[in-house]
């Protein structure tokens, strides 16, 4: 989103169970509705992230790290080319969204990693749902002045990071 | 919020007309809930980032810009000090929280010319409501490693950001 600022990157996810729903198709680079699904925050520590979100959200327990990677079904690339990322993810449901945190692990690029070179960590993405990703949408962003900076997913779902 | 981040913040707003509900008050450094107000983008050009969300949001109608400086029921303060920081403001109603863009301008110090430099631009805060401010709060936010960046307000409520 080079336009709103440098480093701020807007996230469109799809989940295949919604695949068939119209209502949320793309066009002309514009979100099919204004539901934001989650805030995306890169950390240098997710264990101490965790631990600083569950005390201000005042929880009990704290949710799980997970390790997201790339999945055969949606293979993870990076400005084009494959790579082997990997991250620590945990999730916070909130009230009216989520707060995604990702902790970069491993040496392999992706646009977690230089995000959190060039800043130290802090808001990565906002995400909405789409339906469908694939080339389509792709051009269409490119046209609407979004650039594909990392595209994955996991068996069900995929997602796309456009700057 | 320095063990999340080098660079997120935590806003908590106070609006007088809830001052008297209990159920908005914060014990130890938790919000009174987990409902997030808005997210606060830092932008160079408000004019171009407002345009981009306008699109990506499909309105027909752009949002106002106004402008946001101190008021004498809330002066702004950066870092314990008086400051005349102005920014400009333009707000996006989505249908779970709020997304506001924030361009400083002058030359007075703030905690948004201060990111600005930093980072280039980016979601600065994520806001939670919580019922009055004051000492009390920013005694109790300290102790639990929070450290109040900037406060200010206008006539009919306040807001403080909390590293």
């Amino acid at each position: 989103m080079t336009k709103i600022s440098s480093i701020l990157i807007v996230a469109f996810i799809t989940l295949m169970a919604f695949k068939s729903d119209d209502s949320l198709k793309m066009q002309d680079g514009r979100v099919p509705n204004t539901q934001m699904l989650h805030i995306g925050i890169v950390v240098k520590d997710i264990e101490a992230a965790r631990d600083s979100w569950a005390q201000l959200l005042g929880l009990a327990k704290k949710p799980d790290i997970t390790i997201a990677e790339g999945h055969e079904a949606n293979p993870t690339q990076y400005r084009g080319a494959p790579t082997g990322a990997k991250a620590k993810l945990s999730f916070f449901q909130l009230e009216n969204l989520r707060v995604e945190l990702i902790e970069p692990i491993g040496d392999e690029r992706s646009d977690w990693r230089e995000f959190l070179e060039k800043t130290g960590g802090g808001v990565h993405h906002v995400a909405f749902e789409v339906k469908g990703m694939g080339e389509t949408y792709v051009d269409s962003f490119k046209t609407n002045g979004y650039e594909l900076a990392q595209h994955g997913g996991w068996e069900t779902g995929e997602y796309g990071y456009f700057d």
